[in-house]
């Protein structure tokens, strides 16, 4: 890590009238507060050009981040640009490397990892990530299609997260949780059919729960590979939730029980 | 409610090359199943002009919804092209008039209240209208300035709950909070700072949540109106929520203690 006294010295002007293009090779473009700032501080992230206005510039060397790119000043306008017009950018924004990708077996199982079966709105897989992150989830499993890209708007619901929690991207959901079995993990898919609410299943680590998308929930195949099917038990009119409000509900309940199946 | 075998008579055929153009005085353009299905089932909410694809039609006169408008066939690309290019509509658009307005003492108290400090995200908002009509909440209570307005897409949002939980609008937050206490609310506030986990706090009916902006939290004001402040305990390395999976939690826990000190 880099002597953060020495960060302005690195800090180069824009020449005016050059502005920042999106890049086209599926790079994801960083942006906002806490998620350009995670990547900088994620030495696996090459960070390929960093934008800040003036404020975050100060900002960033005030908390001793680490600038592992020249950093560009630049105006609020020339972030805005390349974003889409309601994205809050705080005066950041990095052009960096995907993430090297991950095979299931390469990762640390710890004791709960989380299966999303083709949820596709990336908004959604960011805010899992993030809930994910502050439930002290080992991973998180997608299938390689019909999920999002680890893109700007991914990582930036993430907030950070992206950097915290592996996102590992299967070609085969079903053989993916046949080797989390193979591992000993509990596999518990999440559906409105299940036969106990989560709150009162048996629970062990480690542990994977497996959530579908909204209305189409989880896949034939999916549901089969299962150990068990667990629902989510609503008291209201409406029966089912944002998908990543479902994520949160699971992953509390799932921790709850599985620190009160230590302690019994 | 209008008999429903006879509702195919009322379908007209749009006339060719006539298009759906977007209403510009504020009327919500609602679409999506839930949503508009939820809208023709509330007695409550004016329908002025339904549009309908031949699926679409075909599954409302299949699952008894009442027609409360006159419904036009038309083709997917019609109502695509009044939304942006992500909406999932189902096949189904609605001109409707916003729902009538309340004022927080004329509203039902029940026993759980949720009120949002300056949530600006429609799509959070619609999330947690959702998620509060899953836990049985009696009212949603937004400030007036930075709301979002009932709009198309947090109506699409809150999948149908914008129909089963009245949103209610205030102009002060702090004199909002002040008449729950009247009423005999308890008010507590969500706010990393809060003395005690909302999992170990003291709760009783009526009981309002309050819960603040990502990043910004709640108000100084709105924060020295609540009875107590309380937190949300995180296990992992990100502290901070997606204020809707925020919502989802405080809202669990929130039903899960009151059952708790009613059996006491």
């Amino acid at each position: 890590m880099r002597d953060q006294r020495n960060s302005s010295i690195r800090i180069k002007k824009r020449a005016r009238g050059r502005e920042a293009h999106p890049k086209r090779d599926g790079s994801p473009v960083l942006y906002g507060w806490h998620t350009v700032k995670a990547a900088l501080e994620n030495p696996q992230r090459r960070i390929r050009r960093l934008f800040a206005t003036e404020n975050a510039a100060r900002r960033l060397a005030e908390e001793g981040v680490p600038l592992r790119a020249e950093l560009e000043l630049v105006r609020p306008e020339m972030i805005a640009r390349r974003l889409s017009p309601d994205a809050v950018h705080n005066g950041l924004l990095a052009e960096a490397d995907p993430l090297p990708s991950l095979e299931l077996d390469e990762i640390e199982a710890g004791d709960l990892m989380l299966v999303l079966d083709q949820i596709t709105d990336p908004h959604n897989v960011g805010a899992i990530l993030r809930t994910a992150a502050a439930f002290d989830v080992a991973a998180v499993v997608t299938t390689a299609r019909h999920s999002p890209q680890a893109s700007g708007v991914l990582a930036k619901s993430a907030s950070g997260a992206l950097e915290y929690v592996p996102l590992i991207t299967v070609q085969n959901l079903a053989r993916g949780i046949e080797q989390l079995r193979e591992r000993g993990f509990l596999v518990i898919g999440l559906d409105s059919s299940g036969e106990d609410d989560l709150a009162g299943a048996a629970v062990r680590t480690p542990l994977a729960l497996i959530l579908g998308a909204e209305g189409k929930g989880l896949r034939q195949l999916t549901r089969a590979s299962c150990d068990c099917l667990a629902r989510l038990d609503l008291p209201g009119r409406i029966k089912s939730l944002n998908v990543s409000n479902a994520a949160a509900l699971a992953l509390y309940i799932a921790r709850k029980r599985l620190a009160e199946s230590a302690r019994s």
